[in-house]
């Protein structure tokens, strides 16, 4: 079979780093074209000396160049660049699987309320499918351009829908509160991300407002099968590399049994091959997941406050970012899906 | 002026650690008595080498030898010893500062619903005073027997009593997500906490009825001035030595204004040496407050839900134990209450 | 082509683990046994949470069930049991790849001074080929009993075959100056280990006669083609998961330049899939090769004193470990020699 | 008895971090000013929230008004900056305790090939005193120019002074392999100090020509008595914010022995605070002294090779900066000489 050709957009920070990763051992793609306008001429193992043995060499973006040679497009851009890069791409019949946050909310004010900037390409959010594999796998078989979502929105949307599908848990006073490695902030070079200022240093950020906010109220109420939800979410910055732990407490609606619970994880995942849903009781660890593509989840339900408590866990870079792009491609492209995963 | 004699009782472990670097700059203080079962005859230097320099040397613990030599004991011990230890020396009259859990609770069905005994000394409790200096400061002054705060209580109460006290929040719905250092489990040899295991590891535990639980509902009841309170908290293990971060979730009352919070927080803290309120939005983090005895509270209002988000740091080992512990002799005893810390 | 079995022994360790890990991708290899007398009867998910999807099972190590059913056993288990396993699992016609430090040593009065104890089976050692691939490749094609080397000795006698070699360096007054991180210490409950004792902690230990020693001097000997060499080896823990990084201090030789330094490296490793040799002046750095099969090796030339100083990094648990006898493994049986790594 | 008034011109870094932490407790002294360019007109507690309670405020570095104001001023800025700061407050009566590179070597031709400028100020250089208590104590008490010793420095020359200067070691081919906590790189927003790229690395740099290389010989030389000496100096960064390991290893002379090592180290530091000698085989940690001014020493004798290997702790902002500065402005005003520390 010819392997697919590949193309990463802004491949030099960490969610890059980790496709590389991924696609260098792909058995169905050939990474063609790896761009980096600051690192242009660069080879991959001057920037990221783990790959020194690639031939792979950065270049400036080059549109015309990618819809040539290129099957795909991985976007791992700063959000406001779809008219620059996603739109000419999906019409030179480039397949765009964006990590960036441009397609992922479907509300355009929100996405203006939110990213403070009008949203760069409007004309292409029909089209659009968000790149949740558990929620959205048919639509993404046929997608040509493909929203993946963010990593805190992966953890919660993920551990929620069974509950709020199944109507076991009330669409109300739904609060997640969000741990997060460093490399979530990207590869960015700020004081309050060196390793004196943020080892040994526990701290909530952005606990009104974080942008994933809307994504995961989005995707929630379509879980629902309502309008609107309004949840808490609360991230934290913790001192790890990578993963993203979420605790998150939904008021049970009666009825709610530990075996409902349970029966609607099975019936969302049973077949998924990436969702790993805990015993009751056990509680998810990112360190049991870290590295791979999988979403770990425990539940459990407190008599005590009617609560049903749900610890979801990713890495942030594969499940949260690389890995559900990868696994979206595999599905785009009908490949395994758990090809280089 | 004379220098209090002072016996840590079970001082070969984290809080003990503490409490011996708190008390060696102590300006009022002899530490006169250390013991440890386990090191008997063995001195300070060799157990922690950082106190070399000092002649302290453990010894198996005799209650008539405290009596004897001793004006105030800490307990820094398991549960359940109390009527070993916390008895007899009270009757002895060494003032007792105790930092295990034996005296916190008030109701005896709690203790021995959450800590699976019955209580070793019930005929205490009467005379036991709850040792969080910024609420029962005037009934520490003349207290016999203290009993020191958990660690993640300690964060919680402070950030809600204000709060409650004022009725700007409901007392339903009340979420406590809480992250603690290694140090919160004890100098403790199980695997769950050998470096490899607990380092790049981000884990919920004891999300349904952690043991301080009961502890942080007693005291925001008597905040709210009601009998009853019922909240969820959730702890979690993250790869920092010392440090808890508390984020606890409030529905506003109407009429809450953030205007209103910051005055409930400043006519609480105003005067208090060791809690710092933040400016609104500001949030807190424990690297502002490690090694020192300070509780940092940030405080922010989410009109998109209505709540109250605080969060609260402190060190788990100075104000979450031996700090407190400090802070609360120097009440007892009339010395500065900056003393040592 | 049929996948060999293979088995595991003593699987619960770090080792243990990182084998399955690799094992698990293999394309050649079917795990048929893992054994651990402590976990016997339990799935492999219950002990390492991350491989929950895997259906194997622990069980109490059983010689005749290996020979019975596996091509290959690993042995992953202290020193001193290689009468207990090594010995009827070849002579029952297995291949046997021994993570353990049984069989690196040739000479058994070494052995006794650092092991303290008699070799358990002498007889053996004739027929054993030290397992590290860049040194004894051919030997390893047709061995039956394979000796892993060391975490530490890998990382150094990669970096020293080459210079003594082609003698640019003095076989007197080499230093080896190590860093590990704590993995390799085992999987080991023990308080020195424990997250709050080795975060935050740097620290040398044997740094006079640690077992490694003898072990990289027989190697770097060998390589000089003398009987003898003498160094020092100083290793210290730091709070890391994984990584070794060495670095070590040689006296030049008369004539000996950078171009022949590189040359040398060129000679030895310019084919070889896991030996990465920087170009002069870079050095190396567990982060790009932690989590591979990888050694990277930096070099420098200091006319000062006259010195080479070699850099060189490992994954202890992978080429240190695991990896290598992986790698191993697949020159034994003819695989690719990077399948599964 | 009057305090003192201090000036810490460049207080923003970590070394004016930890002056701030060490002075605001120093019972004789009050700091009357403290300066940063960047930060001009905001309050300690804004850059430093830890120092939230105190109403110090960062001002543009006036020379004139710190004459004026104070009795002593610590630089802690970058090199080169001597003539701007050091001469006209020392012209104008000053007490100045440099924690910066400017007057650390004696030889201008060294100062120029390591730093790369010519010396800013060499009038200055006849009256500086070299600061390090236990090597220029007497010195020191009445220095108007104090240079405190470099971090990785300090810990290798107590270390080997007491060696070189009773001549059990000989002064060929010392080798120091040292490590240190990010905190050593300064406040320095960079790319490989940010946390993803430290943590879980580990990696040497400038193994050959670091600039406290000259520094360290300088002295080691002073020890032994004669001009001039080489030795090895290897600095490696690993991911602890505080400490540094330094392991140094010294061949013996003729009549070394074990005990008379110990006596070099009774006769220098058996009346120094600061100096923790450890019984033969015992190594150093950091963890045993971080946020101390102590250096902890720990030797051993290999009479495999012959060699005297000593391993040497010091926490790189306390006694290799900041604390040494506060100990050498003790010993300069005739304070107690652990006031404040």
């Amino acid at each position: 079979m010819r392997k697919i050709k590949v193309a990463i957009v802004g491949a030099a920070g960490y969610a890059g780093e980790e496709l590389l990763r991924l696609l260098m051992r792909h058995p169905n793609c050939e990474i063609s074209v790896i761009t980096s306008r600051k690192y242009d001429g660069m080879t991959i193992g001057e920037i990221f000396p783990r790959f020194a043995e690639s031939e792979l060499t950065f270049s400036t973006p080059n549109v015309d160049k990618i819809i040539e040679e290129c099957d795909v497009a991985f976007l791992a851009l700063p959000h406001g660049l779809a008219a620059e890069y996603a739109l000419p791409l999906k019409d030179g019949g480039v397949v765009v699987i964006d990590i960036s946050a441009d397609f992922r909310l479907r509300n355009l004010a929100q996405y203006k309320k939110y990213y403070k900037v009008d949203h760069p390409a409007p004309e292409l959010l029909p089209d659009t499918v968000y790149g949740s594999p558990e929620l959205y796998r048919d639509q993404i078989k046929t997608a040509d351009l493909i929203a993946c979502p963010g990593c805190y929105v992966t953890s919660v949307i993920l551990a929620g829908t069974p509950l709020l599908r199944e109507g076991l848990v009330s669409t109300q006073g739904i609060v997640a509160s969000c741990m997060s490695g460093v490399t979530g902030a990207g590869r960015k070079v700020d004081l309050p991300f060196i390793f004196p200022e943020a080892n040994e240093s526990l701290r909530a950020y952005g606990v009104s407002g974080h942008r994933h906010l809307p994504e995961m109220e989005q995707e929630l109420a379509v879980a629902a099968g309502i309008d609107d939800i309004k949840i808490n979410f609360a991230p934290h910055l913790v001192p790890v590399n990578r993963g993203i732990n979420s605790t998150i407490f939904f008021d049970a609606n009666e009825g709610c049994t530990l075996e409902k619970i349970a029966d609607a994880y099975e019936k969302a995942y049973a077949d998924e091959p990436f969702v790993r849903v805990l015993k009751h009781g056990a509680l998810s660890d990112t360190k049991h997941i870290t590295m791979t593509n999988f979403c770990e989840i425990g539940f459990t339900y407190d008599d005590h406050t009617n609560k049903v408590i749900v610890t979801s866990c990713i890495d942030n870079l594969t499940k949260g970012a690389s890995g559900q792009a990868v696994q979206n491609l595999n599905i785009r492209f009908g490949f395994d899906e758990k090809a280089g995963l």
